[in-house]
Formats: structure tokens, sequence, C-alpha cells
């Protein structure tokens, strides 16, 4: 039986808490949604249901493949217990296809396919509304990461990108890109976090029709509809 | 004798116009100023004639050093001829200390020191009103260079930092910041634009007044007298 105690920390999806044992949290899935630095707030129904299942699922998934990461195991249809680490404060998203800001930012056209993928790193500072591209200089500056931890955590990442690439692919879900965090525990570096559509960018394969918070974001309509049937095509997978 | 023909190109405070040897190209530096993307302008009496020596001094030490570059010889007080490069579309910035937009990207406090410097690439696309930052991954998706040539650009551009620093620092400024731009001639890479006060922060080391491009965007005053200052402390170390 697990004991939650105190919140730890509160983010645009989730909440996190400690429990009785030291090495250990809990993630709590909200429905809350947030889009444009806090500007667009709302609910998607079910949304904490179905990004508790998915995170369990590509968790998992990475642990079969030998990927370390944070995930113990499901407590219930809202909460996952996690193993407590102290978080990089960097959002690493690999993308496989240019939307969103890098659009903006290179001028490259939507839907461009990226081989190889890009990697980018966003500084997370709780002092700050948006969360900025950063590189590897201003990291080591900040010295929030070691070059040879940056190396590690972009292979690590690249990694998780095949994998769950793969996966989706058999469901004719493309991955368009994603944001993983990291955390350091026991002196070692772990995926931590969640990866779930809220972070990532998940089109229908055929009508390349988003199935992720770009829904919310964009007003697309049908967000809840887009989250269950992400999770009916994993679920189906899982049977 | 030396004959332009047409402008090729108009920046901020250059125009560069062909000459009848397609190879070469001249550089005329203008009085005229900009900062904010265009929504500040102005005139500082007597840049284009500073910029115009203080660019000969620094690209007359690069080529001391062995680091190749684009610059042939002084034409007149505002002219200089260079060879005509395919310029890469990056602004490479070379950071000792924190300043401008690394202050608000990452919170550090202005005026830090940045051991080992900080590298940026912004990318100058003629179509965009703003140079965003780049990174490597981005550089690659864009085509705009290849990662040989980005760590080549790299290590060049620190060179340049040792070198400019220590120049300056017997005439008793601090180079703070600088950007470069490089450019193709013949299958080389050569340091291209211009090295000046309106690309670099230059601060007087005792009292950190600036000397360069911010006192015109920061109405600090006296622009017109730390361009010259600048130049004269080149100027005497000449002699």
């Amino acid at each position: 039986m697990v004991q939650t105690c105190e919140l730890i920390r509160e983010g645009k999806s989730k909440r996190i808490y400690a429990t009785t044992d030291p090495t250990k949290a809990v993630e709590y899935f909200k429905d809350e949604a947030m889009a444009f630095q806090g500007l667009k707030r709302g609910r998607i129904l079910g949304k904490g249901e179905v990004n508790n299942a998915v995170c369990k699922t590509f968790f998992t998934l990475l642990s079969e493949h030998g990927i370390p990461n944070h995930f113990i195991q499901q407590l219930d249809s809202r909460q996952s217990l996690v193993l407590r680490c102290e978080m990089i404060p960097l959002g690493v998203k690999v993308r496989n296809r240019v939307a969103g800001s890098l659009e903006r930012r290179t001028g490259l056209p939507g839907g461009e396919l990226l081989i190889p993928p890009v990697v980018e790193f966003v500084y997370k500072n709780v002092n700050m509304m948006d969360k900025p591209l950063v590189n590897v200089s201003h990291i080591l500056a900040l010295k929030i990461a070691t070059t040879q931890e940056l190396e590690y955590i972009t292979s690590m990442a690249l990694q998780i990108n095949e994998i769950i690439s793969a996966y989706m692919r058999d469901i004719e879900i493309e991955l368009i890109d994603f944001t993983l965090e990291f955390g350091r525990y026991n002196g070692k570096i772990l995926v931590a976090d969640e990866i779930s559509p809220d972070v990532a960018r998940f089109w229908d394969a055929h009508t390349h029709e988003p199935l992720d918070i770009d829904r919310f974001r964009r007003d697309l309509g049908d967000t809840e509809k887009a989250y269950q049937e992400l999770l009916h095509r994993m679920m189906g997978m899982d049977r």
C-alpha cells in the first residue's frame, strides 16, 4: 500500500506527491490542459486516465528495451508510482517532421520530414514564463549538465524516438515529435516525467490528423475523442 | 584602380558592391545605425570611417595569425576591397560575459564571466524579421553547413576570440561578445562581413563603460565619442 504525503510540485498536466518512502513519488495525471504559457486553459475529460495508461505502456516498452526510466507501477486509473528523481531542468525535444515552433524558427515548411531527426533542448526555469531554446554551451554555462551527460541524454532520446516510432507505426500512428525530461537517481540518469499526447505530436499515419494536445491548442475539436482513439489503438496492440 | 559596379546587397551598416573582377567586392561602411530589428534607426557620425579602420586592423591581425579571411586592402576612409564570398547565412556569436539576449534567455546575471565562452548560431534569413537562435541540428536540417564545417567555424570563432581579446586587453578594453559571419570562397571557408563595434561589445576594462553599438541601442549617449575613443586606442597600438 502506497501512502502519498505532501505535494512536491504541480505542473500543467500532473501533480507529483511524495510518499512515505523517500526514494519514490506518485504521479497524479490531471484532466486540465494548458497552452501558450498558460494563456489558454481548459479541461480534456478523461485525459488523465489516458495519459496514465499511455505512460505505463511507453515506460514498460522502454524498460523492455533496456532504457532506464522512473516508472515502477500503475496504482490506479490516474496514478502511478515512480522513482523520485532530482529533475534536470531541460525539455529534450526530438522532431521527425517540421511542426510548431520549428516552422516559425527556421521557415522550413510544416510537415517536412527531418532526416536525421532534429534534437532541441529547452530550459525549464520555474522563474521564467516561457521555456527558451538553449544550446549545449548555454547548458554548460548554466551548469545544468555536463557535455558527457548531454551526449548520453541525446543518444537515449534518439533511441526512444526509434522505439516509440516503431511501436506507433504498427497502429498506424506517426510520431511527429515529443519532449522528454530526465532525472538523476542514485548517480544514474533516467527518463522521467511523462511520455504522452500532452508532450508529443501523434498523427494518424494516413489522414495526418493530430491525436494529441494540438487539437486543444489549435481548437481542432474532438480532443477527448482523439485521446480515446489513441489509447484504443494502443490497447489493441497490447491484446 | 578598383571599379565598383552594381550593389550586391545593403545591410544595416554596410553596402556591398560588385567590381569588374568577379572574385572581389567592395564594402562601403555607412554611418547609419539600426537596432531592435530595424525599429530603432539613427546615425552615428563618423562610424563608417571608424568601422572601416577597425576592420582593417582586425582582419590584418587575423591574417598575421593565419586565420583565413576576406580582407584584401583598404581603398579609402569608408571602403575596403574584399574577396567576394558566398555568404553562409549564420551569425556566429562568441560570448565571454553574460549580456543582452543571453541574460534574458538563461536568467544568468548580466556581466557574469563565461568560462569557457558561450558560442551561439543565429539564422540570417532575409525573409525573417529577427535572427532566431538555431542549434546544430537545425542548421543540418536547413542544409546551411555540414557538421564538419560547423566544427571548423566554431574552432575558428574561438581562436579569433582569443586573438582579439588579447589585442584589446593591451589597450585596456575587454571583448564581451561579438558576432562573426563566414563565407565560402574557392572551396574554403573565410571570415567575412565585419568585425567592428557594430557587431561586438567592447567594454572599458576598468569602468565597464561600453565602447560599442550598445550606447546607441540603450541611449547611453556619447556614442560618436565612444567609437572615436575605441579607434584612438587601437591606432595608438599600431604606432
